[in-house]
């Protein structure tokens, strides 16, 4: 569709980041802007990229015990106010649903709002749901038996930005959010590490983006969670994407929910609960990670086509030749499991069918014509260095497999190369300053704990506190803005 | 969770439908009502149907050459009033989002609706998404080489219902919504058969839900819609449910949001488009087909859980022994893709297992005890029937398979001779009236297409017309309300 914007240019990736991220999205037909402000629509392309990630995340979270359920969309405006600290988290960007019913305009001209179906209570459209489900947990838990409860949900969630960017920050997003009951806190503290190294495993083994493991500092922690684990991975401009977290929510919840069950002993206890999320914002980091000013690039695990195949023919005597040969391919890759596209479009030349799959960020592209299938071979272009082979149509199975394989490992660890490469270890203020407001860094540093220390670094750099990083060993150390004793580095960023 | 309500007993599938279907609902742990009115939480095992459904479901889409794709939640007002008909259809029923914050309440109680974050237009949470999804298809058609665009979409909706039943009729639910736009009229009207019949596979095949594919009358199609296609089923109270509509929807909604391409000859036309759904109700059918005074039974081919094997042992020595047979039996069947349940829950008796699977609906139970061990066999047990049998473990995957398919057989073919005991071709005005109020049927009469005549028999007897069969074959009649000439038999049932 829409094959004239395809030939505007994609902006510069070091010029102008921004442009070139959305240039992106545009070009390889991902997601675009709807009528309704802030909202995306995720169009097929991009959708069967989330598709895969749902895939790939949903077995993660089954084989580890986890089941899916469902739970309203709209909760009642009263629940969020039971938790402290959510409702101050959450309130001021709330969509809010005051009536239910239609009637038409007394001008005669569309409909209206009926002043009659006013709502007793408004009700809020779910921007997580931690209230609705621990309302029903608290009828569900009441012995030890009944625990635990690992529950997973896949829903959309509307949160009311007033600047969004698609797939990192849209009013309403797609996601999956985990909510788990234990009756103990170590059992709790357990299962909200294992969820972020799920994350972690499938941001760095499918995604190829690695990441940082950490945990945020209090005061940027989940509004109403004990501690936040997130993880955190360096884009191509520098700045850091929160891609994931998993929440520690101690009793906080159980205690405003009311969530009691009798132990072993008989004895009435308040549960121990977590709660975790990823979502589309995976997407854009994704495309943030690998892709370049030739637009998208995707890594063979994620990616929804892994090969394509683009027939070269001048007459219908040549194409019928190609067609033999190229579905003889598809054939042979059958057993492979592997996405296979072949773009017989006829009004569109090999060259722009090139740059369009190249757009769209498809691993590996076969070009066979004629001459190829004379010598038994075939072209072989690898999206992610430009690199082209020729390869013998009796070996293409073999070298292609091997080669998804190389992509995949020269995708990720490119990327972690980036990273280590833009990250620096400093105990110096005006250094630390320096780096910030220069071409960005992940920034090891002290820090005291204080949020004003951290205040101060965001007011001249815009820069923040990503996490502490969980494999980090403690080391004495002075803050780095006010002196004072730490014990462990933070990583300071600017971030999406 | 919650054993002591399983306690309770099921109220009698024909003394109480009503009170008996709830039970089921319950007793199987599918789905409860939330704090929000009308809506419903959908439980793990309820859920795990769901998941199967639209696993299978999704796979038949995409072989048909379907994408998914996801649009808005929310729906600018004036959208809905495009299309005439559409907006009478849906207006009455729309959660209508007016505000985008909440501050604290002035008396220090909770939070309110922050009056300055009115929003400018009024957004409606999207009752079924014609209007969004085809305000951005103008966008994307342009040529005939854009058409077809077949599209589908997994997606929640709201209906603001006054009267709700679990699965059946709820505020939010949960379904699946095609819109394709085509080029020509007939591949239009081709699409929307294809679905339909896809629909009828679906529900038959793994269901065991036999349906009869008809089209509905002019007054009962979908608002907007140039025909509407459905599959109607029976359920064990001679009720019909609608379970799955496809709509030709000619070009009422191209003309409403200007969807018009340029023709292979260059002329300007608009499109040709089709939508269709099923949904969450889908269980409530599925329910209401198969199941007993025992509780929930479900076919084979969708159940979550095909087999549950139940260990029996009075102590720690009996229990080694048990479990090393039952793990080997589980190994046996590992590569037949079935899933299997053991019930080592340790503080139930196998009785009460007996009766908590069979409320679950699985279909085969395997009872396994020393005394089996030492007679090298287990002991089977079919839901649907309650066929007993002693199966040798050597022959026992073999069984189990052949069990399984025998037990989806039965399913459908029990369901069907039910329809055929329960349909009457009636000539006469009063036995009509008769059967409809008296024990229900599905009452293939003539119809002259006059709403009125139907409405005279709903008056008087509370049953619709549910459709006209596709496979009716044409024959000469006289209407059975009012004399006049009719070709066609339609169908006369009461429903939900």
């Amino acid at each position: 569709m829409n094959n004239k914007t395809n030939n505007q240019k994609i902006a510069s990736l070091s010029e102008d980041f921004s442009q070139w991220y959305l240039d992106i999205i545009e070009k390889a037909g991902l997601a675009e802007y709807s009528a309704v402000k802030g909202c995306m629509i995720i169009k097929p392309y991009g959708y069967a990229i989330w598709e895969n990630i749902q895939k790939i995340l949903d077995s993660k979270f089954k084989e580890t015990g986890h089941k899916n359920a469902y739970f309203p969309l709209l909760i009642p405006k009263s629940f969020l106010s039971r938790e402290a600290s959510h409702v101050k988290g959450f309130a001021k960007e709330c969509a809010v649903v005051t009536h239910y019913r239609l009637i038409d305009n007394p001008d005669g001209n569309g409909v209206m709002v009926d002043p009659q179906a006013k709502l007793e209570e408004e009700l809020i459209i779910r921007p997580t749901s931690e209230t609705i489900i621990y309302d029903t947990y608290s009828r569900w838990v009441q012995s030890w038996r009944d625990l635990p409860i690992l529950i997973n949900q896949w829903a959309n969630v509307v949160r009311w930005e007033m600047r969004t960017r698609l797939f990192l920050r849209t009013t309403e997003f797609l996601w999956q959010e985990g909510h788990t009951v234990h009756a103990e806190a170590e059992e709790a503290k357990e299962e909200a590490l294992k969820i972020i190294k799920i994350y972690q495993d499938f941001s760095e083994k499918y995604l190829a983006m690695p990441v940082i493991v950490g945990i945020k500092p209090e005061h940027d922690k989940f509004p109403g969670a004990l501690c936040t684990y997130c993880i955190e991975a360096m884009m191509q401009d520098k700045k850091s994407l929160q891609a994931g977290t998993s929440h520690n929510l101690g009793q906080n919840f159980s205690k405003a929910f009311d969530i009691k069950f009798t132990d072993k002993n008989g004895k009435i206890q308040y549960a121990w609960q977590t709660s975790w999320g990823v979502s589309t914002r995976l997407i854009g980091g994704l495309i943030m990670t690998h892709s370049d000013d030739k637009g998208l690039v995707l890594p063979p695990n994620i990616a929804p086509i892994k090969v394509v195949i683009i027939p070269i023919y001048k007459n219908e005597n040549e194409e019928k030749e190609v067609r033999k040969n190229v579905e003889k391919i598809k054939k042979d890759l059958l057993n492979t499991n592997m996405e296979i596209e072949v773009d017989y479009r006829d009004n569109l030349s090999p060259g722009f069918k090139f740059n369009d799959w190249e757009k769209k960020g498809v691993p590996l592209r076969i070009e066979i014509g004629l001459k190829d299938i004379e010598k038994k071979q075939v072209v072989m272009v690898r999206r992610d260095t430009g690199e082209k082979k020729i390869i013998l149509m009796s070996e293409l199975k073999k070298v292609i497999i091997d080669e998804l394989l190389n992509i995949q490992e020269n995708l990720f660890s490119r990327a972690k190369k980036f990273r280590e490469a833009n990250s620096f270890i400093i105990n110096n203020y005006e250094e630390l300053i320096n780096i910030l407001n220069g071409d960005g860094a992940y920034v090891y540093s002290h820090w005291c704990g204080d949020e004003a220390c951290e205040n101060k670094v965001k007011e001249i750099t815009k820069a923040t506190i990503r996490c502490i990083a969980l494999d980090q060993k403690e080391e004495e150390g002075q803050c780095i803005v006010c002196g004072k004793r730490s014990k462990k580095r933070v990583i300071f960023s600017k971030a999406y």
